[in-house]
């Protein structure tokens, strides 16, 4: 239902594979991700296992919600149809509560990597407490003080991108500056909705770069800026993207910048991050990291 | 360092819980989510394990990149005095990948749930290929093509928020609607970032509520709109919190958008979820589960 590979229906099957005479390492293997809720506790986990087996290829489903024994016998059904499709017992990662659940997903012709079930087991008997046994939310509780302050943070996040206005910044927790397209908006949301924290962000055009001062906008909130910083190579195929051939994204244009806005940095003692290989996740956890900024939630 | 909780410095000891004749039941254990990464994989499904013990006061901590000798030395430190302070073992979650590192973490005053440990083995015995042993980048490939849909998306959503642009809806994957704050723009947002899906939101205001007609910016785009509702108490509380005491936030008025707005999705079929009671993740993923809508990035 969610496959992300649209080729499947061409793959080999059980049938087929030893006539092409197929090495069933190269073969690919099916990896579900399970539970009775969101399944992004199974999925979170699971990927982070698959990625230790770069040279394996698999292919992923995810399946929500499978909250009740029909579901089940419908998650079990796409199991085992997997497996006759690819010759290979499917991963199973599962994070299912309800013992009846469970049960039925366990019998499927898998692999099954039931991720609560020791863990659980672990801490009941070293706090003492029985399991609740309901799935919980993962994230965040809707009536509390977590959803408001995730849904203001986004807010904020949005009424103060790329320099939108300024005069908010005295509620803002950190403000990130950069070039345009150095990653500042998507960190930005990320920190709002993973961590309620409130951050603008403001592009450093040319006509901030080439005097090494920092804009007006932000000299009164110093103690709150936060420098992204890209590697030129990277940064001049970003721009790319958005428009080929232009000065804007040409590797003389992108360097000049990188250069002036380091310089900025260093004149200022503004705290910077190289954020050339890393994902959104990782920017910002970095970002928690280096200043020290306590989250708002979670 | 990321502790949420600001009393810490004022809670019991092991030396004075007995001086103050604590029950232990009643005392906060600290839970522990550390990674030689971001620690987004020990934290969500550490905080999912501990959803289930709700009556058992946890205190958490969450320590990423404890990525050397040295930084695990730091974590064990503080692993041993959250035991000393609290007088209870603290949970450590850990999806540390170098066997060193783990060795020194496993070997703190702790109950210890490794993550990654049996479930790395399970996979390396039915595949017969051996882990890498580097901690993976669990979410996406900086290089790659995921990054570029997750960025796009994103802009995508920011650009196409809160019907400020119209023109770009035959881009777009799907168009929430609903009324103000029903949580259209987290919605997008996360749909964006988690998925890469291209996601506008326009709001339903006033004007458009009443004659039962989709707003004319709707009309061609019918096949991509998914409304969201919200239980009238629910509405009336969000936006209290941001204009108390109008009109806008009072119950009649938000009573009769809402039932407005549910006749405009019967009239015209637009598939509609009740999220009330949704995290933003449940929400996005409800939706995807009801349109069938792909993911491009995941």
């Amino acid at each position: 239902m969610y496959s992300s590979n649209p080729a499947e229906q061409v793959k080999p099957t059980i049938q087929n594979r030893n006539a092409l005479n197929l090495d069933s390492s190269q073969a690919v293997r099916t990896a579900f991700f399970i539970s009775d809720g969101t399944a992004i506790t199974a999925e979170t986990l699971g990927r982070a296992i698959l990625s230790q087996f770069a040279s394996v290829p698999f292919e992923t489903r995810v399946l929500p919600y499978v909250d009740s024994l029909e579901r089940a016998d419908d998650a079990v059904e796409q199991i085992n149809m997997a497996y006759q499709r690819d010759g290979l017992l499917p991963l199973v990662f599962d994070t299912i509560v309800n013992p009846e659940i469970r049960e039925k997903i366990n019998a499927a012709e898998s692999c099954n990597l039931d991720m609560y079930e020791g863990l659980i087991g672990r801490v009941a008997e070293e706090t003492g407490v029985e399991p609740d046994g309901h799935s919980g939310h993962a994230h965040d509780d809707v009536d509390s003080e977590t959803y408001k302050e995730r849904i203001d943070a986004v807010h904020f996040a949005l009424d103060n991108d790329d320099g939108a206005r300024t005069r908010h910044y005295n509620a803002a927790d950190i403000i990130l500056i950069g070039v345009s397209r150095s990653g500042k908006t998507p960190t930005s949301l990320y920190l709002a909705l993973q961590f309620g924290i409130r951050a603008a962000n403001y592009p450093l055009t040319e006509d901030d770069l080439y005097d090494n001062q920092l804009p007006k906008a932000l000299r009164d909130h110093k103690d709150k800026l936060f420098g992204l910083l890209i590697d030129t190579d990277r940064l001049v195929k970003i721009r790319q993207e958005r428009r080929a051939g232009s000065r804007y994204s040409s590797y003389q244009q992108c360097q000049q910048e990188q250069r002036a806005i380091q310089g900025i940095y260093i004149t200022h003692g503004i705290p910077s991050l190289d954020v050339s290989e890393m994902s959104v996740e990782e920017i910002a956890t970095r970002i928690l990291q280096m200043t020290g900024l306590k989250r708002r939630i979670g």
